[in-house]
């Protein structure tokens, strides 16, 4: 009823204003908190806190600058603090605005005087820095170690399949035999130059930003090497206004993500395409597939799906931090605090699609006659013919890429494979061919000759698995 | 202590992987929970599924596939489903999913048999675009609403501020004298085509999915434009398969608020400029800034920092949507559902944004003095001698050009500004100057000579001022 | 021989040398010449650039600012810089810098002083904020009929195919029967909504910035309206600095083009995987595929293949512009220079795949026969089995997916369809079923009883292609 | 006259209608010709297809898969066409669609059978990957040179400004007195990381995918350690089918010069705030600005204009090849040709963005009196004030921070800076003040003591800048 519907519509309006005009009804309070208030995301953070509090504590203490009495007060305090938050017992307040002053207002609740004393030569824009200098890092552990999970996934079932014939595409066009093997080898090699992005990355972030203070450095006598060697990082920066002012380790970090997760969305889009029914090529199992009550034999490749769109948001947030960070002057600008959620967010999803692929690698089954069928179709063998008038009548490849041309041309005219032709049909084109021409023209001899480093041959195929099995460990 | 130091990362590590790895320790199960469960995020869309709902149980009676017993047992119990929701007593379950099937089990919990009837002749396809198209209706006419309230507050400084001169800038170098109240108004403009666009947008997006079901439209007699304008909308879709493969009201939307962003983003630059010790143009209320108990001086302009970043992150859930739609074939695919994230997060940002900079242009302090000292330095009243010498001599533009920067030079090389050379020097530059040359030589006449339709002087600001006040109407 | 290599990668790396250090070997006078001169890309702008000037000259005549035959001299020279240019007789000058320059100077050298009075009243800010709103209305305009076009191809081939079943997908997995007429469709549909977005665009750039000068306005009585009709604008914009400072012309055109290209490149991918060997739902025309003479059944769909590209180019376009506008203060400032090639690149990107598709879209062909069988498979009419029992027996919806789920069980362990269960084999599971049920069961009868509106029955696909190419219009 | 207005348009229209429908009025031929022919870009890759070729040809003659006759006439024909390419006298052809078909068409015409030879056991899709590569390499290693003369730069200003004061900001707003010299080795900091990434980038790029063929290998006894050897790569590349398909090199470069530009972009908005009247830090010489013959005071810094603008362009290029590689199936596909645009003309931005920043901070004059002055402004030494409390009272920091608080607030409240106050009135805050106090609170005393590694004390500055001017080698 249009008279219902009105009041419905109405009430939505109000709805929506409380949700968004009135959201803001408190007035500058109501804003500013939101605008100061990092609380809710930074509280991510609290680990790299409290080790970044407790490594400069001790340094204060080394120097002189504060008491070993202190030093151990704060210590102690913080390690309890760490077990409120973990037991999930710390009460955090938007009040005191963010992670750092939360658990600094709780230790000098706790410990009094000493607590008040932490926070010399230091300055909340150095120890942000660190902090999430070092979720950072553990964030690039974390998926490092994931991503060479993926890759033994990879390389075990490119082992089982370094034989198993499937149709090589360009184009999603047939072009010549591979193994699946070898295609899955291929992602393999596409992750280890994504571990050695993190990695480099993680190379570059090690410095520690501790003690640089505001801005400008500090007159106490700091031991910025103690507090690096501490908190595991190589060396103090070199320069106080870059340290607070530099977010490349997460812009980086973010770079080396969006690469890795493009490699993912492709082989997720070839998941996508080989379960659908006309390929049929793969089987996800029940585990990484949604089904539907009514119609069973849908298996929906949701956990491809996802991860081929994953990549998509990561983009998004390396250009939102690239776009951030644009144009700010030095030093410290409200702006920065706009790097975590889209960090944070990205290493989900990052996360989220490796376990995905490893968990669908693992468990995929392979239909090895549909794919040996169509590696064997559409004339995938004719540049073995070509190669063959190369390499034994030593025609110009350009010519034997012309003669062959003809030769597939009568075969598709008959309605026939290559293989389907006589001797004498070959001959017309080329009086040289001898019987000699039917070895190479089968999908296994096809892929057989495929020799040269890198190419498809079997063994070429076990070796690189073995080899990348080897390098990363058998755990796991 | 090293020792120390490597304990505590030892430590670090194993939590790292607590927090990555063991994230999916569960295997399989947790991470399909992890794929498919939206509930965290879609619950947002509460309201507007339960008017759906509404709207499809009423259709159905009204069209026999359902008796009106029925109906009205589905309306009251998603009525009390609403009330549980908004009081904050209902308990959303991550094994149901999503917001559709939260609710849609809660009603079969509640009134049985009935309940599961509701389902009749839709799919979860297009509910999710019904409901999302609603929210973004509802977030739209929310921000609509705050970008005119901003709108009337710059409005309302610029007529006040109407002849307030200020340094007109290129480059951030003078140029020629405007008003502060022009300066304001051309904001206004931008907001103005800010708004054309969501109303376009809203126009646009406002066809009702509902009756789509799966992808192929329905075998029953449902009646497509009884729900479409008992949800308010225009009409229902056209196309069954592009109803529910559609995520253009998204992207759309996400493009008018980057734009928008955009605009805000030059604004809030141009207050961080403004508000910097040597500008020193305006001031912001205590209440826009944060300051710091050691630097009572300080007063850090957070909020215009805060809005210059949004815009960044709102152009990341823009390019990520955008990434996440590329290449996708019909009809629905998982990855449309990361559609929801960006554009909530989205939301927020603009929101937070249009409201802060109410704030800050409500309240900010004008510093007339200083503005009306630099819109006079700079030989800013050049272009002005220019213009006499082609109103009153009929000096060709070029040839005028080329004599005032000779009388500028000249200037420059005194030591003073152009209405302290002598008339006796400017006729060495060209003899016809006489006067009344110095008529046009102030902040003020130059301004006041802008009548333009469009230009600075002051009736001219006024006028658009007021013109706006108008339109947009007297309230707040 | 490495001895060879060495000398190589030595010269190599002297020509990388010179192609890159050495570029701006000349030092600062090479490197502002290319930061100023734009005439390399804004000669694009030259027709815009002439009937802009026409115009400006035409109502400085009628206001008295200059006399009628200077006007007229410069009409006629304009004119004929316009023949030269068209004819590709005219030298471009890199000192000249831009397009503006160009012909300013190149008017002066034919006509003399008349040619030095053209500039009066106007500045490069407001004369290139004219020329490159006209630019890209200009653009709108093609790109809009090449839209249409394209709609009108896919309208065409939809009532062809009106019937035509094909297996509907969601999650690239075989949901329910459409008909290929319907899937076509769909894209007019988004056609049309890019189209709409578009003509928004176009209405609201369509407003004259000529007359607001530097950026303050004039002091010269011109008629802003008089210019603004004459070349088409609706109204002259109304405030100056918002004049010369605005691109939002540029992104919400790029914004458009994105998301259009974003629906070309979900065709598109369609187009791939239609043309790959399993799949064997089209054929492309000999025209849109490129073949290899060595593997003549090779035909890449390499047409599609750039336009599914092209999107990623054009979203490129867009975020770099919104990235290059943020935070800039007002008013012009040299930034905005970068504003043409991007949407240079992208229209060209845009035009391309317009044509592409429209080509495509008209030459393929269906193979029925695969489609159909498709269609059929994957027990694509269990929705029609469920909806029958909820119809015909008033089971609740819910109850009716379980039922139906049972049966779709009991059909694939037997490796039947369901049309191959016998009644009382469907009877064990629903005792109320009857032989009715069978007539739901085809595709084509699943196919017909979609007749809700949008719905994939024929009549509707053929009412909604007719309905659209009534809209269009007979022409092509 | 409207009468006219409506000829022009007409005649625009038609215009258009040429410049975009029009040009494809050759319908597919036309179209494909676009798609096809990346002659009009990729010729760029001339000199690396050269040297690939002769590598290949020289591995082919070794292996004797070809004879030493036809390698040693493939080579010097090769020279040949080199020679007429660098002299310009190369007639490129679009009908030959790329640069690899231009070059071997013309050396078959050249040296006629042997020319046909060339082409054996490779693949045009090896051989651009190969080119690109080897394109990309150059790039870096000319972008890394120029980036090591701008840190040379910087440090070389840094030095001569190791002890000029200028305010350091955060937020914009005066934070604490830094140096200049400090400053500007922030940068310094953040080119060696980008120094970094370069070489990572071109360490990983830098294995040959030549040899890999169209996708699979091949069965040639070929060399590919011995090709790699000769173009300087590292070793062969692991996987054929990744070697085809691979971009990352281009993305991780592109990713590299994103982050890069955005550092540029600080800097150069720097330039433009210090370069406008009232902060009047610095003044750039006049051949990175541009002035106007009417306000010759005018020195536009479109050179920092530009830099800031050009990150946007690369943050575009980025986002486009990351879009096209989205969700690509293995191996080569048509959408790959669209990685060479964005990758020239991030390159030549990016070149651009060098020169012109090493030329501005080559010539820059700083206005030390100015930076002087607002150094010692605003409280900004109120934290060494804190610090003095803390090091000799012994007060807590936070204790510290508040007395500081309260003493700012007198003196503000005086009107006068913190060193005017007397001691007794500083003594009325906390009795244990001496007169040492006023030993912190100078702006040199202030800069002298931050003497922390990594602070602003001069001798910190001189030594950072003459560690990295000894790193980075004396020329220049």
């Amino acid at each position: 009823m249009p008279g219902n519907a009105k009041t419905l519509t109405d009430q939505d309006a109000h709805e929506a204003n409380a949700q968004w005009g009135g959201r803001f009804a408190g007035g500058p309070a109501a804003i500013m908190q939101d605008i100061n208030a990092s609380i809710g995301f930074d509280k991510a953070l609290w680990r790299q806190d409290i080790a970044g509090s407790k490594a400069h504590a001790a340094m204060l203490a080394k120097t002189g600058i504060i008491s070993g009495e202190d030093a151990r007060a704060i210590t102690e305090g913080l390690d309890q603090i760490g077990h409120e938050i973990a037991a999930g017992m710390f009460e955090f307040s938007t009040a005191l605005e963010d992670i750092h002053m939360n658990i600094e207002a709780r230790l000098s609740d706790r410990i009094g005087e000493a607590g008040k004393r932490l926070h010399t030569a230091r300055s909340r824009n150095d120890q942000v820095a660190t902090d999430f200098r070092l979720w950072v890092r553990d964030a690039i552990d974390g998926l490092e170690q994931q991503a060479a999970a993926l890759m033994r996934a990879l390389a075990r079932r490119a082992l089982e399949h370094a034989a198993t014939p499937m149709p090589g595409f360009t184009h999603l066009q047939t072009a010549q035999p591979v193994t699946f093997g070898h295609h899955l080898m291929a992602y393999v090699e596409m992750l280890a130059r994504d571990r050695g992005r993190l990695n480099d990355a993680r190379r570059r972030l090690n410095e520690s930003p501790l003690g640089s203070a505001a801005l400008a450095g500090t007159s106490f006598p700091i031991d910025r090497e103690m507090t690096a060697r501490a908190l595991g990082f190589d060396r103090p920066t070199a320069n106080s206004l870059d340290a607070v002012s530099d977010r490349d380790f997460a812009l980086e970090y973010l770079s080396a993500l969006s690469i890795m997760a493009m490699h993912l969305s492709r082989l997720a889009e070839e998941i996508v395409i080989w379960c659908s029914a006309p390929f049929s090529f793969i089987r996800l199992s029940d585990a990484f597939t949604t089904g539907s009550s009514i119609m069973p034999q849908k298996r929906n490749p949701d956990a491809a799906e996802l991860v081929r769109a994953k990549g998509g948001r990561i983009t998004g947030a390396l250009v939102g931090l690239l776009t951030v960070m644009k144009g700010l002057p030095l030093a410290y600008a409200k702006d920065m605090q706009e790097d975590k959620e889209p960090v944070f967010a990205a290493t989900d999803a990052a996360t989220l699609c490796l376990a995905a692929m490893d968990g669908m690698v693992r468990d995929l089954t392979v239909n090895e006659a549909q794919m040996r069928a169509y590696a064997g179709s559409g004339f995938s063998t004719a540049t073995d013919l070509a190669d063959w008038l190369v390499r034994v009548l030593k025609v110009p490849f350009r010519t034997a890429h012309h003669v062959t041309g003809r030769l597939v041309g009568k075969a598709e005219a008959k309605g026939v494979g290559l293989a389907e032709l006589s001797l004498a049909e070959m001959q017309e084109e080329e009086a040289g061919i001898t019987q000699d021409i039917f070895s190479v023209l089968s999908v296994d001899s096809s892929i057989a000759s495929r020799t040269s480093p890198g190419g498809t041959a079997a063994d070429n195929v076990r070796a690189q698995a073995t080899h990348w099995l080897d390098t990363l460990g058998a755990q796991k």
